[in-house]
């Protein structure tokens, strides 16, 4: 895709920083680049993204808009395993207990919208109530588990609008990443 | 042309520091950003820049070919008053008496490429003559005055295949911008 002598960025600022863009530094910037000289070669009408990228798809949402490219984005709901784990590439990566252990990040997830759901508003308490459902698998190393504003990703301390719990692990070599919408307005 | 949330911006590497990338910090990447913008509201299937804007046209079709922009950049020759200067819209802000000095900005230009045609290639003692031609004229002030390789817009010592030989000036509050191309191949 890129020329030897590719001189050329397309750089979103702000949303790229938290999440995925503090412990992959560059990543995105490669992400909008890449996509915004496919978009161009294919013409593109539409483009599917999938929501366990939530950021990602936020940052290309934002990129089209920003430029004005002439497509649609249209983020798909994330694909689950019967036991919850987000369908990705990745989980062949696993061994077989590894791939059992994986089941408690979408546990964490849903232990989260419990709270929410039985009224917890305070991220710090949430987050701590998540930790434990996670630290019961001694094979999975968080790299980050955040609750933010789900438009801007700055990390919220109440929780109010809608919200994106996203969550970022390594299982051994693998790294996962998963996330859930919260809209409190619903 | 920006919403106030804009966050996104092209940015090409390299082309834009030296020149008026030196002096005019962002401006490339204001350029880059808003053009991209524009190319794809309108659906551009060619776009003219001026060779005036020797830099600016070379960034965009930088821009144009490492993205694969569906478009076409054409670069037309500068238009000249009869004493040489180039057209632009600035040049109404002369007075009377800075627009006769304007001249000798084209004629430090002229005396460069007398200088290559005469065998010259030492880019040190050509610009000294340039300099000389600008020097008598005191309202001049030159910001830069720069004979780079015309597609990397590097300093050459020694003059080699294409060059561009560039200079910005300010004549009073008006910053003006000429140069031309020397082809030693042809």
């Amino acid at each position: 895709m890129y020329a030897a002598r590719n001189l050329t960025w397309v750089n979103v600022e702000k949303l790229t920083e938290p999440l995925c863009g503090r412990f992959r530094p560059g990543h995105f910037r490669g992400v909008t680049t890449v996509c915004a000289k496919l978009f161009n070669i294919i013409a593109a009408d539409v483009a599917y993204f999938g929501q366990k990228d939530a950021q990602q798809s936020l940052v290309i949402k934002r990129m089209v808009a920003d430029l004005n490219m002439p497509l649609e984005i249209i983020v798909c709901p994330t694909v689950r395993e019967p036991d919850g784990l987000a369908v990705s590439s990745r989980n062949q990566y696993l061994t077989d207990p590894q791939r059992k252990d994986a089941a408690c990040i979408y546990k964490s997830l849903q232990k989260c919208r419990q709270l929410i759901d039985a009224g917890a508003t305070d991220t710090q308490k949430i987050t701590n109530e998540m930790l434990k459902v996670i630290n019961q698998v001694s094979s999975i190393e968080i790299e980050y588990l955040s609750i933010v504003d789900a438009k801007t990703l700055q990390a919220v301390e109440h929780i109010t609008g809608t919200i994106l719990v996203a969550i970022a692990v390594r299982i051994g070599t693998v790294r996962l990443i998963d996330n859930i919408l919260v809209d409190l307005r619903k």
